[in-house]
């Protein structure tokens, strides 16, 4: 079965309203400019990645508005004829900035930019944000998980307490993106070339008359890949024991049990001593059953002897903070080819926005190629890499650092001109390698779960001015 | 645009490793039943709300594979080339009963049965247990939030916050038959008629060269509904003020106001009283930012003035616990004709199931339909009204209660027969309005956030016994 969703008008209603209102106001090409950032990293951690773009990408060039989605407004009796002409002749013509799929990102980062008539640079945040958000949540989630795991295999298993359909789909790609190394989603594996795999669940194991019966069938029919779930009655008295006596009968290629329920370090030391007695030293052992970072941490403390894990439902709702907060706001006009720099102030200060069309640089070590610091600067700037830089905290600017032996990086790229995509989706195992690559890049002290390493995300001294200037404007 | 997603694929890989099992061992015609349940109530609530059912219904209609689907399965080189045929010419041909969309629903209750052929009733687990987790676990999160608004209408404004495209569109969906009284969500309205609506964003306000103009101009445009947001620059300096102006000078059919920052409790005592000193006792006052259940209940406590809220996030993700723990397990086995119970085992006692083809009773009181109890019974039980009606509790048997004077309704209803759709989807205001009648039925000690009265569910002695002795079997 297909399911069709209509993107289009999956938006929040007041983009609507807000660009009938520029249409009828005569500003409907006014340029405008729209930065995408978030405030906060999920469950304090010290980097989020971002996800998402691919889709972002892939709704802006498919953008337009159907005879159906016209009629539909229009029976709303609240939008002009011209402005609904408009839509059905609708074409996107917007210049769109990004950090590629996979980054590591920083709470205030531009981490994409929209420059274009007002009316089609608002009309996309819901899209925009809905799509960042959620594959960023999941691929920030899932390089926590994958953390705790320490080298071995995660598979994210969580299709079935997923957010709906799409969410399944895109949470198994963020999944992997974020460092997991397959899914139990199946058309994620169709699509997007992610490794699925499983087995078999209870029932078949209770489809027969006993679990001897259960294995060896299945031992026979897959006698390349043969993972048993062990825990339907009684993993160390009757699971394993049988695993391992269709094992030995049965001699599969590759062998592995899976364990689902109760103790899973006990259990899991236990099985191996019982596997290794029999001479299945190469038999794995997977586990599933609620796991996350912390309980994944845990039990690989306490020795559980675990080669790989599946982690489904706190990994595929990101369930301990399953909101990631990106939000879309305005940053500048352009007037009379004037650029015009835009604050939103408001009574939350970490809600103040940062004005103006901005870049975002990455510093690195020139020797070890380590982050040291990101700055947003006005786009006009350059970071002279030569004579140094000084880096200053801006809630506090007392606290300055000079960077030496340093490199910039310009971490966006163009993905839009004037509506044209002029950007090459990498694939997806290109995405993960660039992510692991940028982890590799960052200290260990900002991997910690909790209270990491704050790293540093600094203003230009422009930009702080500029910001600090208009501020002071706006509260006289 | 349209987004087009292979549910058919949208399938745990096991549950094709299963099938093809399944079809290789000649098991495939097995009649086989199997539960759909979920094991506790989001937040430690009282009740929970299922949903989802219309868009099952949907899937198993339309269930299908096509030629690419065989051949990306043929690409994995584990199947049989028999099995491929069989899905290239799927049919569905299960027997499938269900609550009603909208039920007031509990632990370990029997939501949906699937009575067919094994490989067909264990194929459709994820996709069953995907579509109900998401809508059950959204609208049982609207409904609490919904309460805590006392009589307010709460709109759901979550969709940039949603995980993915699918999850904004039912989440709108299940928010609206958990109690919402509209969505910001387009397609939503488009779609399923569920009320959209929504004004501006800060960057409307920002657009212009003050707040005035921005205010004035949009109430140009819109002078039937005119909400202005009063907090870009400053609430009660600024925002409050320039609104009474413009409300004044343009008088707008329906005015109110929009608060999405700072102390709402605080800044919507001061606004009601700058807006009745000016003789606007008719503009009602909307609040948005991060809200759910518990800060509505202390904002209203601590005399909030609010007509409306807009909750976003923590609705559509349900963040105060993001996972509807729904399973899909075998229950019992046809063989030769004959009913074999089947029942799961499990290291963790609260994950042992309850075996048999069953039925879902629920006993009103005859003198004002409050809802006493349900049973859950063996399917071929009938519960006598006539001379009272003991139940049990299963986990604590010598707890025990006489029920008199009630009449019992069978829960459940047939929705597919032998593969084809025998059940017409109610429309969702109809789904609305049920729900909304069976929450009337319950007391409010279960409706309590906190610590609610738990409601009995219990098993028919029949099936209690048939359980028991089962597991003291399977314990041998």
């Amino acid at each position: 079965m297909i399911e069709k969703l209509n993107l289009t008008m999956l938006t929040d209603f007041y983009e609507i309203t807000m660009a009938n209102g520029y249409h009828s106001s005569g500003m409907a090409d006014d340029i405008a400019y729209f930065d995408m950032f978030f405030r906060k990293i999920p469950d304090g951690g010290g980097y989020a990645i971002f996800a998402g773009l691919e889709q972002v990408i892939e709704y802006l060039k498919n953008l337009e508005f159907t005879d159906e989605d016209i009629e539909y407004l229009r029976s709303k009796k609240l939008f002009n004829e011209e402005f609904l002409e408009y839509l059905a002749n609708f074409e996107f013509k917007c210049d769109v900035w990004a950090v590629p799929e996979g980054s590591i990102v920083f709470p205030h980062e531009p981490l994409i930019t929209v420059r274009g008539p007002v009316m089609q640079a608002q009309f996309v945040e819901t899209m925009i944000l809905l799509l960042i958000n959620h594959q960023s949540l999941i691929a920030t989630k899932a390089s926590r998980i994958v953390r705790s795991a320490a080298g071995r295999p995660v598979m994210e298993f969580g299709t079935r307490r997923s957010h709906s359909t799409a969410a399944a789909i895109y949470g198994a790609r963020a999944s992997y993106i974020g460092g997991c190394a397959g899914t139990a989603c199946t058309v994620a594996d169709r699509d997007f070339g992610i490794p699925a795999l499983g087995t078999m669940a209870h029932s078949w194991v209770q489809m027969y008359d006993d679990e001897y019966e259960a294995f060896k069938k299945y031992a026979e029919i897959y006698p390349t890949n043969c993972t048993l779930l062990v825990d339907t009655y009684d993993v160390l008295k009757s699971g394993v024991p049988t695993a391992i006596k269709v094992f030995k009968e049965m001699k599969p290629a590759k062998m592995g049990i899976r364990i689902d329920s109760g103790d899973i370090a006990y259990l899991t030391k236990k099985a191996r001593k019982m596997l290794d007695d029999a001479g299945l030293q190469e038999c794995s052992i997977v586990v599933s059953n609620s796991l996350d970072e912390y309980i994944i941490r845990d039990v690989i403390n306490e020795g559980a002897c675990i080669d790989s894990f599946g982690v489904g439902e706190r990994l595929v709702t990101a369930s301990s903070q399953p909101v990631f907060g990106g939000v879309y706001k305005l940053s500048a006009l352009e007037k009379d080819g004037q650029m015009i720099p835009k604050i939103k102030v408001s009574e939350n200060i970490e809600k103040i926005t940062n004005p103006g069309f901005k870049s975002l640089y990455r510093l690195y070590d020139k020797d070890d190629n380590r982050m040291l610091a990101d700055v947003i600067t006005l786009d006009s700037e350059v970071i002279p890499e030569e004579d140094g830089y000084e880096i200053f905290d801006p809630s506090a600017v007392w606290k300055r650092k000079k960077v030496d032996n340093f490199y910039a990086k310009n971490m966006r790229v163009q993905i839009f001109d004037k509506g044209k995509c002029v950007y090459d989706s990498p694939s997806i195992d290109e995405i993960k390698a660039y992510c692991q690559k940028e982890l590799n890049s960052i200290w260990d002290e900002m991997k910690r779960f909790e209270n990491p390493q704050t790293y540093y995300v600094d203003l230009s001294y422009d930009l702080w001015k500029l910001k600090n200037d208009m501020l002071t404007a706006a509260k006289k």
